[in-house]
């Protein structure tokens, strides 16, 4: 994602160059243009075309794409949000299980303490794999010997790091080391996770329908081909820069749509997911007491640039 | 559902074919264009109608349909993801039943974990068939004998199953293999099963209020039928191409609203409930240990395809 | 409410004769018609008026009244779909609340399950009634001598029912048929009832604030009285079907609307509470095992038709 | 609040003379109608401006406005609708806990009932004037010998009857009347008192931004002092008519808004927090068997008019 | 934020001084006026520019423009009222949390009570500082000594002072002050505070994505840019204050837009933390009868003016 501060303009303009989208955006506005130019030179040089156009009509037209694109510009950015709200979900729930548990544990375990900030800690970094290209084993922290090992058999790993967490709740408890009181409030946020992973999972699963995405698509294609014939009889040459702009405006708002829909990939415009798990560890390490290399927990903080 | 990339736009337009709705689409502009070419070919002939039009009247009228179609659009669109959203919520209850459950059970009493797993995945495929044209028993796996025989004298399977499930955990109760602690715990996944049950079975039952739907209908055949008249004294000819895409385009928006409003049938953009009744399946299977039929497991992953 | 299939529309079109709402609205389209025609034959006889119209002012102007409407719609189908879904929770919680009590009853104690069933059955038919014409006291099951009686003296009959049911479980709990845990999981479905009870009251009694109302009448009325003017100097005759046209369409998105808005009538679009509540006490009854009338379990059923 | 059925137009009409926005609404159009008749006459006595006026420029402008205005419209009913929701609530959690402690009480304990209801009842009463113009202590019942006196003394009354509620809790657990699983039920249902008073709260505290609000006022202003110019060339004279319609729209839009924002005021449409508490009161009595005089019991039913 | 009433124009215009945002719009209106100015005089005086414009194209882009602000404007008020939101989470929980405790603490252990009333008084002012420039120790009280020394070596203070009041409910568990009941519904008051806090730190860190942003500021610079060549043919001189209207509207939705999203800083119209820390911490020790400074208890109410 592309850290930035709306206010400040210019320095923001650098991340330009990142943008991926932004970058194919323009390069379609210039075969727009070239077919302009070759309307535009085709029809004045023969002279061919000749009808009055009824811009109204074109007009409502335009509205009623505007409005199908205001509704994909709202679904997709609704995905984007939510995406960041569960990652957010997640870093509470994290946290408070971690301040749950550190009064509860004796204050000098550090055996105990440690194998729980870990563990926790890689449930987002495996979450993060798992969303995207596969989990990164050599990431993860391992717990017990074999851990990793383990874990590389298992099809679904976040799943398998809730199983193992519940296990270790099992086993505080059967230590009488928590109440089954403190168990419930502990399933309140252990359940968090997986509800996590299962939400990120239909994000990334289920874009918008099918024949949504290619009906707008399909549309907007049509429109723009007709664009310039609406505009040569006011404009002729000019015809050219102003049907860019018509179609900079129209592929713009679907082509960040299609981008921000899936918010789990590694466009510039994703969710910092890798920041986000990193912030996690550094959080949880702090309020359970256990240290953490300092070129980790540096990991966390966002610097004013891209981060993924 | 036809899973895509949205930014594999070639790729994709194999699926066009699958997708019934934009065929009946399709089917219908062609009828609107031979309207449309019946009457510029009356109107030219017989040079009969010459009024001025109000172009810009009927552009408002045009511009409060466009708002009422983005009504309808929401509308559709929410109760699609709606749907969705609640089949994941049985993705994450299912997983977090198993996870809770799974330290509870000794790790050599196969028998008990079978028996869970089995009972489990049965839930989302008795909900598919239920949602659907109704349970398909074949598809269910018998745990006890004569389960699948007394299932199919029940009118409301769903229940039935979850009923089930409950005398399963006050057995584990009963045993003391569970603390009243877990019951607790257990209940708020257990319930999101019925709950899950009942909100499809309103999303099902309960389209758009019929006047709303009738309305819009309505509005749209009286725009689509007085357009060519607007247009013929801008475009004589042209008026046929030029009504057929404002017709795709009013149509369209329409029909794909009335296809994605009922998401749990088998329209090719209709929710993927076998397959997520699959996904579900493999993960408690693999949670609680038990080992599953590795065709069975291979249901559960989605290709790039039309998948129900 | 008139069920139909969106897709099977000449079918549905005889629902058409059913909904009131449509046939007053054709009325009231009819009422502006000989308004026009008025306006047209006086205008035209006396060649009085003869100004240029500000079509864009008035396109302006219409655009806002539709961006008016499309609030008052969505806020209209809000009401609507909360309605919906609040009777979608009455039979979620019903189920669950028999789910969860099934297994800790004795299985032959019939007196007991015939109890609770008799008595969570009445709670949506109580509900149904409270929230039309007021409770049909003969509907209602007598579950104990004097007890239809005993609710005619109270004022709320819900809340009566509800602490009937309260009664119940502390009786259960006395008993120790139910452990406290138990009590816990019930409460939250128990006060769903209620919950549901008042959100549905609150909808009833709340309609759009009266200024927006009556400000958005004052404007369609306004803006139909003053179409035929800007219409006349394009179209003298064909002014009358033009502003018929623009008055079904302002006026009928308002009126359905009005009618959405309070789900509880007995409009042919408003929610089937009746046969909702049938189909509560189907499926209670099929949970606890309690026989019920083949006559009673057929309410539940919906035909393809209009029900309440 | 106004309370009207929408389909009773005529009745209805009565109101307008109560309802104090469309009053100075009106004042307003008059004083544009004013405006507007000394620009026209100015223009039309010198013949001074005679511009080509860019009509589709404004109707753009016009549009941006709307939007704006859809916007503004949009948030201020959620406010108030978000504030009926929250008295809803209200209702709901007062009914719950009386159905909750009824049947723990011993059924002849009247001294403990009467306690439980006046307190609970109050608790609406004292949030009515904190969000109003202060709590009035002379509409609260005395629960207890100095219970008034010592309620003047505290700054936020709310927080002061939800800790004594609490207390009450506390005694009845310390007694044994209530077992520990009843007070975790309890507690949700108490909580929410405060949940709704804070929230409450929020909304009267926290307008639209102040810098929205008088963008949008600016924008109308200039809006409307821009019009008549706009409409000159084609309407003279009509230019006051039609200058005042626009302006009973836009002003109209914008003031229904301010005024339904704070839903806690005393203005026609807003909430009849009054009378919802009288409910409660009459409620919370009638399901703790509790006699509540006559005259008091009345207050809950509402005419058909206007309530506070 | 500025503390207005919206009925009381006059008044409020006073604050228009201190909103930084309208300040710097009328400066970049300004500068919009000086460009059109020279664009205007450099055509009158050569005439260079003489085409036909095609006014409808425009206005589909300005109203595409005016879709895409409105969703600009829906989302930044989202983030904003979302964090009004949160902060009155922080009140209900932080009142909750000390009535529950209340009469569970000896009424004359002022020293318990005074530990509670500032430990959670602290909260939200640490939150306050750590969303905006970092924690200002000197306004924390301190609980015990060494407290401020210690939380200054910590690097995510919420969190840590979280945990210790984690560990005082454990404390009191221990001693018996609350039985385990109570401690379930302590924790879900408690975690309600992390909650907040990583909202917070969400809205604070996810702006609207980049590619939004720039593709509106982008599309509304061309939009200006090329306004005046638009209006030049029927205005004239009149170009430059209607092309400063245009700039007006369009750049204010977004510059109003691009403040209200971060409602965490200290600009004039964003949330008034500081007060509402006051408020919290003036509540919590009414409800626990710890005496407060006159002086500290009056920052809580809240003058009609600018607060922070």
């Amino acid at each position: 994602m592309i850290v930035y501060k709306s206010t400040d303009w210019w320095e923001a303009l650098r991340h330009l160059r990142s943008s991926g989208v932004i970058r194919q955006l323009l390069k379609r506005v210039l075969w727009v243009g070239l077919y302009a130019s070759i309307v535009t030179a085709f029809v004045i040089r023969f002279d061919t075309i000749n009808v009055v156009v009824d811009k109204e009509f074109f007009s409502f037209l335009g509205i009623l794409l505007s409005l199908l694109l205001a509704f994909r510009t709202n679904t997709a950015y609704d995905r984007f949000y939510e995406g960041r709200r569960l990652w957010g979900q997640l870093v509470n729930n994290c946290r408070n299980l971690a301040v749950l548990l550190h009064p509860r544990l004796a204050p000098d375990d550090h055996a105990t303490r440690t194998y729980l900030a870990r563990l926790l800690s890689n449930f987002p970094i495996a979450l993060d794999g798992h969303l995207r290209k596969g989990v990164r084993f050599e990431k993860l922290e391992a717990v017990e010997p074999g851990f990793i090992e383990q874990l590389q058999t298992v099809r679904h790993v976040p799943s398998r790091l809730a199983a193992q967490l519940q296990e270790f709740y099992e086993q505080l408890l059967r230590e009488e080391q928590i109440l089954p009181t403190h168990l419930l409030t502990i399933q309140r946020h252990h359940e968090a996770l997986l509800d996590v992973a299962g939400a990120c999972e239909r994000i990334k699963g289920t874009p918008i329908p099918f024949s949504y995405s290619y009906f707008i698509k399909g549309f907007i294609t049509v429109f723009i081909l007709v664009m310039p014939f609406n505009l040569l009889d006011s404009y002729e040459w000019l015809t050219v820069p102003i049907t860019m702009l018509g179609a900079y405006a129209l592929l713009g708002v679907e082509m960040i749509g299609d981008e921000i829909e899936d918010p789990f990939g590694k466009d510039s415009n994703d969710l910092p997911l890798t920041q986000i798990s990193n912030r996690i560890r550094a959080n949880v390490h702090e309020i359970l007491g256990v240290e953490l290399h300092e070129d980790v927990r540096g990991l966390a903080d966002a610097p004013y640039s891209v981060v993924f």
